[in-house]
């Protein structure tokens, strides 16, 4: 059991992660650190890759001599590993920590053991504490690194009758501003941006991260084309605004496996149809973010493509997460899976991921 | 000027006038009469064809003598025709009303004049007080006199990718249960529900207003089917749990005369898209009522038919009125016109139909 200092002691820390990168290789985590009165003595958090873990910069924020006999309070089960940076389970034991409490256990393989390790050393553990919300933090984190692939977002944007472009293949603007605007804030929010060479020698797009007034982005992700085609020397894909990977493969899941290597956890795939709906039927989406404009064309290609669906019985079915007005627009988000209170995850090896109730 | 106590009696009014029906031939209007002090002294409403019109009941109401010199206070301007019932107009003069307030004018060319009479006749008229509440109390029974054709909403269902069925011709059920009991109440909002011949054959559809455990309502809509192809014997519509009225005609414009002809004030478009889509290009929807259930298929007959546009720039704007949640689905409500604060009528006969700033 946890105490009440210890439970809102893991709510400040679960706000500390908040304040950490939702993009990059590492997942959020906050640490708060307890004298045994239960008062906050220091606490950290995680700045993204290449700067201290949670519980390394909690430990380097107090002033002076480290009492020994603290509690330490962090979302995320602290790791084993050493990558840019040590061991956390270590350096917790190296300071005397006396008691270690845990919202959520570590997915990734590769630095799970934290608790085991410190139980070992004699430290008392608690975990499960406000687990759904430390889950919920790392969610996209958790489902790529249990999965070994990027966690995908398919958007798309389309007039209310499914519409992708008008039947002479025009498409500027099906959405308003605003929606155009919050698709550069989705994007932000992923590590990569993927679209098929269809869609790159088709649309020429730039896939760059800009505000309202057109300005860049300090942060940029990575620009991903997939498929066999070159891209010509002139494409905006070339701009240099922002790096660009052409993955010459036609093999899906490899190329999500490649992008996993490069330490890509999040990918916001934009296009074509085809390559969207080739990831879906795959198994391989999970999450649909859809612009929905209050427009209709009645005729032009549908910005959904073959899915292999015959029946009505067959249908895809999602559950909505939110909807949301943006603009003139409609933002629907769904995922894979039949509404309910408890969704099945859509592939076996996802018992790591949080489900969360659908919302009212 | 309407004073304080007359604008608190109109809203009063308002209140009283929503609680006649929303369908039938006749608008839905209230009425408060006042004493020389201000005092409510009676009050009325309109409960459907063939009872008293609000300014009667009202008088009606009153127990006894009437006082000479009351002031009525009209949600809509007193009627100068003769139908099932007199005209409210000589009502008022008859009762030695002194004053007169409205909200709105009343839009049938055949009832008008009323305040002109009242005026001619010495009675003090004042118009316009809460005017737009008092337009919105009538729009579909306004725009439906106005133009001498039923107030026309369109509904459709389909994913979220604009399927209203599966490749093989499968649709039983794209959107769930709450939002095809949602249909019913939506029908039940209307004089009729309108199909084509395909897709009476084809679906067989009842059309008919049940609850959510299958029973049917008191009050059914009139169930019109237009085109020139012959119903079985054996359809569902010729069931008898509703009257059916088939007009073997392929002129839509006629159609919708001859029901205005037969008091229809609003009408249901159910179906199919051929029959909708040439509505719509006719400049014929009022207003677009589409489920989406959050799935997906990637191939199916697309729910929007061809309408006749070729590139984005002719794309049919619609503006959104209502985003709502309905069980697993969504229901989008919207009206033809760009989105804005006041979106162009989209007809030029449509002066008298008020506008509404979009809900935000």
């Amino acid at each position: 059991m946890a105490s009440s200092a210890e439970t809102a002691a893991m709510r400040r820390a679960l706000d500390l992660a908040a304040l950490g990168p939702r993009t990059g290789p590492n997942p959020r985590v906050g640490c708060v650190l307890l004298d045994d009165r239960g008062r906050t003595v220091s606490e950290g958090h995680h700045r993204g890759a290449g700067t201290p873990h949670a519980e390394a910069a909690a430990l380097a924020a107090l002033a002076g001599d480290v009492p020994r006999g603290l509690t330490a309070v962090a979302t995320l089960e602290p790791c084993t590993h050493t990558g840019r940076t040590g061991p956390c389970a270590q350096a917790l034991l190296g300071a005397g920590v006396r008691r270690v409490v845990v919202a959520a256990l570590d997915p990734n393989p590769a630095a799970a053991g934290g608790v085991q390790l410190l139980r070992s050393a004699g430290v008392e553990v608690e975990t499960g504490v406000l687990a759904a919300e430390g889950e919920e933090l790392n969610e996209r984190w958790s489902t790529a690194v249990g999965r070994g692939r990027p966690w995908v977002t398919w958007k798309w944007a389309a007039t209310l009758d499914g519409r992708s472009a008008a039947a002479d293949g025009s498409s500027r603007w099906i959405t308003g501003e605003q929606a155009r605007t919050d698709v550069h804030r989705l994007r932000g929010e992923h590590d990569a941006v993927l679209v098929g060479t269809g869609t790159a020698l088709t649309d020429d797009p730039a896939l760059t991260v800009r505000d309202a007034q057109g300005r860049p982005a300090a942060r940029q992700p990575l620009r991903v084309v997939v498929g066999r085609r070159e891209l010509p020397a002139a494409a905006a894909l070339h701009d240099g605004a922002a790096p660009l990977l052409h993955l010459r493969t036609d093999d899906l899941t490899a190329a999500l496996a490649q992008l996993h290597d490069r330490e890509v956890r999040t990918v916001l795939v934009e296009g074509g149809p085809t390559l969207a709906a080739a990831l879906w039927r795959a198994g391989l989406v999970d999450e649909v973010v859809a612009y929905l404009a209050p427009a209709l064309l009645g005729a032009g290609p549908a910005a959904v493509g073959d899915l292999g669906i015959g029946s009505i019985d067959a249908a895809a079915r999602l559950h909505l997460r939110a909807v949301d007005r943006v603009g003139d627009d409609v933002r629907l988000t769904a995922r894979p899976g039949p509404p309910g209170p408890t969704p099945p995850s859509p592939t076996p090896s996802s018992s790591s991921r949080p489900t969360h109730p659908q919302e009212a």
